[in-house]
This record gives structure tokens, C-alpha cells and sequence, in this order.
């Protein structure tokens, strides 16, 4: 079904967005710990990115279980999603390059704000085609109390960014960790299907 | 089946192409937003270029959905299809870094033109091995408006880039739109298959 | 079944392979067909490894589709083949860069006799755990004609890159037009198991 | 099913994390056998670290193979565990640039504890909701054997690494050979299910 390949395709487009973002890790030259330590900023952003992606394509793949079909709004808001996913990768980057300064923190909460707008779309065409989808729906349901809860708290840190970017990396930090408390009720909702 | 994995090796090529585009967002030494302003066109070539490697997917998709088996003619015209796809990262990368020139846009419209007659190629030898599948053919019928429209306005988008790049942007974006306005009756051909 | 993802992983590595071979094809300074040039043969030892990458795959998915179980010796070789296979993008760009003289040339052409030693391997590890798949056996046979006949022309080719590397070209593109030709029996012999 | 995607998923990674290392096998300028040489170390890293994801895509298959159900638990510690695969490029390109000096070879040796800590971490989450599969915790033991060996080998070749390298290589090839030795008793317990 269309289903398959759409996810498929998004998994293999996650996979290399998750995995390139090593590549920014340069060997450094000499064969030293100090010689590590320029890397550090570099390590820590990718971590931060890892994260976030893997929360993604976590969820992606929750919601993603009980669909029933595809629409072609679907199709264009999954690509949608994968594109500013895409840049994930850049704006990390940039993060770790320059040791987590003002600007880069606020437009790497900006972009993890359009990440999450972008998801907010894909949820909003497959509710239009899956209406009667209760499971569904209540999957979506379950997910946008996190999800409007991240986004305020990826705004509020482009501000905190030019106050101290110790704040933005605490909400940055604080949304990995509400995604990381297992959700009993979505669990449930999706293994029910069985 | 055979095609499970033609379809899988296209995804896999395919999401690698839409992904290794973004290594070319070179990060900028700065921590400004006047340092973001150099990559302004290596972004824009990026996303024209996911817009158009997204199309691509999206019908490569709805063509092979109703396809049934897979001869050697259509295993060779997939891989074909799939180079020249390949080589679109490179051309991206040329238009960006030298500023939408006349002839990085000209040799642009050309690999389109180039992408566009192997998926031609492609939906020819899926024809010869499916001619009694009336709902593919119907597909193919269908897609086959919008290709040539689109064939003749990257050809048009070849002259006017040493008039105006302006105009071929403007070519490339009409593609894009074209493509994006869903297709009623291609997805009442693939949906009703179920 | 175990197949599945020795397939997927399989398709996973030789998308990438064939992919990133075009990250060498580097972008040039100007904005003209002049600077293109210096790319040329790195263009053609690209087209020229995405066709002998292309054959394998499309050989690996002929003899993999009559597999019935996987033994680790198969797991093994088939990993085997794989790393064989993940050295061509580096030979391709030493062969593009250095214009195609005698010793890359000649690398080249060991490498691609090492992925067809591995290949056969892979053939001997399936062969032992299916002695009794007729067809299998019979598609296996089919394969190993052509197979001989490309391992002779890369040995061939590899004295006649110190005469005239034209000429050890013109082994590699008989190989290739060899492969294009497709086997009536192997389709017949995949297709009949339907 | 969940489990087809988080296969899925990992499939895609790993053969991400396994064929991006050969980007490390930088061209050399000059198109002789000595202008090969210096690549050597960053070859034979590569040779070893191909081994290693090798094995663990091998044991990550044989795993999953029999879980039945994905948990929240499982699928983070699927994620922690593609997250330190995915710094054995960069650890590779490290060790191979740096001709195996000691501190690098201390450093891959601790990634590779990291990476069999994690795999542990993973089992136990798969434990944790599948107390009653006898079939799969019986591979689990089984492969627990030859991973406690690895942890205590790997962890060994660390203060090695500062005696003598090679005694640390010779640790690595050997839990590389130990992991080669096909395991009767996984293959029957997998092959039975069928």
C-alpha cells in the first residue's frame, strides 16, 4: 500500500537525517583528549539533535500505525515535515560551531518550532481524510497536550537565547525529557489495534 | 515480489538524493544573521530542488502502486531514471553557489528535461508488460498531461535563463504548483484498486 | 523473515553506494561549460560504477528473490560482498581524478574482480543450504556464465591499462552491455514461482 | 507493525553509519601504489569497524527477529543504541588518521563498551515484555556469553592500548573471529519459529 512506502520513505530520509549530522564531528588532529576537547560544543549539539529527531520519528511513527489511507495532503505535509526536518542537520552545525551563541540558539528554536508547526499540519490532512478513526484521533488527541507544550517552550527560548543560552538549553532540555516519559495512554491506543 | 525491493532501492536512492543536498548548506564562520545571508540562494536551490525530487517521488510512487510485475526493461529504465535523479544534488549545488548564472540555470532545465524523458522511458516499458492493467494505463494517461506541460517548460526555461533567470524560476515554480494542485482521478484510479 | 532485512539492509547500503559516489562530482568555481570540463571524467567513471553498482543490485535481487532461509554463512558473505562494494566509490574517484591512468585503472579493475569473487561466494553460501531449489540452482547457473566472462574481462583489462587504457575501458563497457542483455531464462525461471 | 518500521529504521541507520566511513578513504593525489600508502591505516580501521557493525547488525537481527511487541523502553534503547553505532565513524576516522596511536585506540575501545552496554540496556528492555517467549530469552542467553566476553576484551585492550597497540588490535580481531563462529544453537532457535 501507499501507506508502506510513505513510511519507508520517511524512515530512510530520518535515518540519513539522524546519521549525517556525525559527519560534522571532524577528526581533529592531534591524537590527544585536549585534542577532543575543541569537538565538545560539536558533540552536545549533536546529541541535542539526535534526540529531537528520534523524538520525531518516534511520534511519526505513532501516528503513522493507525492511518488508513493516504491523501495526496497527506503526502505533501509528510514531505513538508521532512523538509524542515532536513535542515535539522545545518542548524545543528551551526549550534556546535559556535559554542552555543545567541543567534544560532534562537534559530535553532525557530527551526525546531517550524518542525513542530509542519507536524501540526501532517496531524491536521490525516485527520481530514480519517474522521471516523476514533483510535486515531484519540492518538492525536494524546499527542498535542506535548506538542503545544514544546512549541511554547521552543518560543520562549529564542528570548531566553539573548539572556543567557543556559536557560534556551534547559527548555530545549526539558522538552526531551516530557517526550521521554512514556505516554501509557497512546501505548495503549496503539496496541489495542491488535 | 521483485517489486517490494524496486520499490525499497528507489526509496532508499531517492531519500538519499532529497538528504545530501543539505551538506551543501556549508555552515558560515559568523554567529549573525549577516553571515546566513551568502547561503540565501544555496537555500532556495534546495528547496526548488526537494520540491521537484518530492514530485518525482510522489508519482514514481502512484506509478509503481498499480504496477504488477517487473521485466528487465523496467528494472534498467528504474535505474536509469534514478541517475539522472542523482545528478540533480550537483546541478543544485552549482545554481546555488553561483547565484542562479544563466547557464547553471540553463544546464538545470536541461537535467529536468533529461530527469522527465527517463520517467517516460519508464512509464514506456511499464506500458509493454501491463497493456490489459486498464487502471495503470488510465494513471499513466493522466500523468502524462502534466509531464509534457512540465517537459515544455523547462525546455522554455532554457532560452529565457539568458534573457532573465527570473523567468525561469518563475517556469520551474509554475512546475511546481502544476504538480501540487492534487489529481482527483489519479486518486480515485490508485485508491479504488482496494 | 530474516530475508526481509538482509534484503532491506542490503538495498540500504547499495542505495548509498551508488549515491554518494556523486558527492565527488564537485562543484566547479565559474559559471560556464568551461568549467565544467575538468569534471568530465570524473562524470564518466561515475556513469560508468553507477552501471556496474546497478548490475549487482540488480543480480543480488534475481538470486536473493528464489532464497527460502538464511544461514549465517550467507549473512556473512553477503556482508562480504557489501564491503567490496562500499570500496568502488572510493576507486571511481581515484579513477576520475587522476583521468583515468594505467594504475587506477588497474585498481579498478581488481576491485571489481574482488566483488565478483565476493558475489560468487555468496553463491556458494546459498548453494550449500538450498541444495534442493531446482530453480534456484538453475537461476544460479544462468548467472554463473555471464559472471566467468566479466571476471575474465576485468583480469584481461588489468595488463591493458599499462598498453592503453582505452582499451581496458572498452572491457568494462563489453562487461556492462553483456549485463544490459537481458536473460529470458533468468526472468522466466524468477517470474515462473508466481 | 511497529517492529517492521523500527527494523526499518535501524536497517537504514546502520547502513548509513556502516558505508559513510569510506567517505574517510580520501582520494590521494597521485595515481601510483605509494600514493596509496598512506591510507593503508585509515583502511584497515575501516576493515574493522565494517566487522564490528557487521556483527551487530547480525545480533540486532537475530533480536528483533523474535520480539513481538515494541515498548516505549524498547524503542528508546533501540535509539541509545543507534546513537553510539553512530559515533564509530568518527572514532574509525580517528584511529585510522592518527595510525593507531594509543589514546585513539583507548577511545574506540571504550566506544565499543559504550556500544555493548547499550545492546545490553536494549535486551533488558526487550526482556522486560517478553517473559514468556522461552524462544527468544534463550537466544538472549545465549548471545549474553559471547557479549560479556566482548565488554571484558574491549575494556582489556584499554590499558593495552598504552603498552603496545597491537596487543589491543589482536583483542579487537579477536572478538571479531569470536562472533564469526556461527552459533548452532541461535541459528536453530531462530529457524525453528518458522
Amino acid at each position: 500500500m501507499g501507506k508502506t512506502r510513505l513510511e519507508a520513505f520517511s524512515d530512510g530520509v530520518i535515518a540519513i537525517i539522524i546519521t549525517i549530522m556525525v559527519l560534522e564531528l571532524k577528526v581533529p588532529e592531534g591524537a590527544t583528549l585536549q585534542a577532543l576537547q575543541p569537538i565538545a560544543p560539536v558533540f552536545f549539539s549533536y546529541l541535542l539533535s539526535f534526540i529531537f529527531i528520534g523524538i520525531y520519528w518516534n511520534n511519526h511513527h505513532h501516528l503513522m500505525h493507525l492511518v488508513k489511507h493516504i491523501s495526496a495532503g497527506i503526502m505533501w505535509m509528510n514531505l513538508n515535515l521532512l523538509f524542515w526536518l532536513s535542515l535539522v542537520p545545518f542548524a545543528t552545525a551551526w549550534l556546535g560551531q559556535n559554542h552555543f551563541q545567541p543567534f544560532p540558539v534562537a534559530l535553532y528554536a525557530v527551526l525546531l518550532d517550524l518542525c513542530g508547526v509542519a507536524y501540526t499540519f501532517l496531524q491536521v490532512a490525516i485527520e481530514k481524510c480519517h474522521k471516523d478513526e476514533t483510535r486515531l484521533t484519540d492518538v492525536m488527541k494524546q499527542q498535542r497536550g506535548k506538542g503545544i507544550a514544546s512549541l511554547l517552550l521552543y518560543t520562549a527560548s529564542i528570548p531566553f537565547a539573548y539572556v543567557n543560552t543556559l536557560i534556551s538549553g534547559l527548555l530545549f532540555i526539558t522538552v526531551a525529557i516530557m517526550w521521554f516519559i512514556p505516554d501509557k495512554k497512546i501505548e495503549k491506543l496503539v496496541s489495542n489495534e491488535h
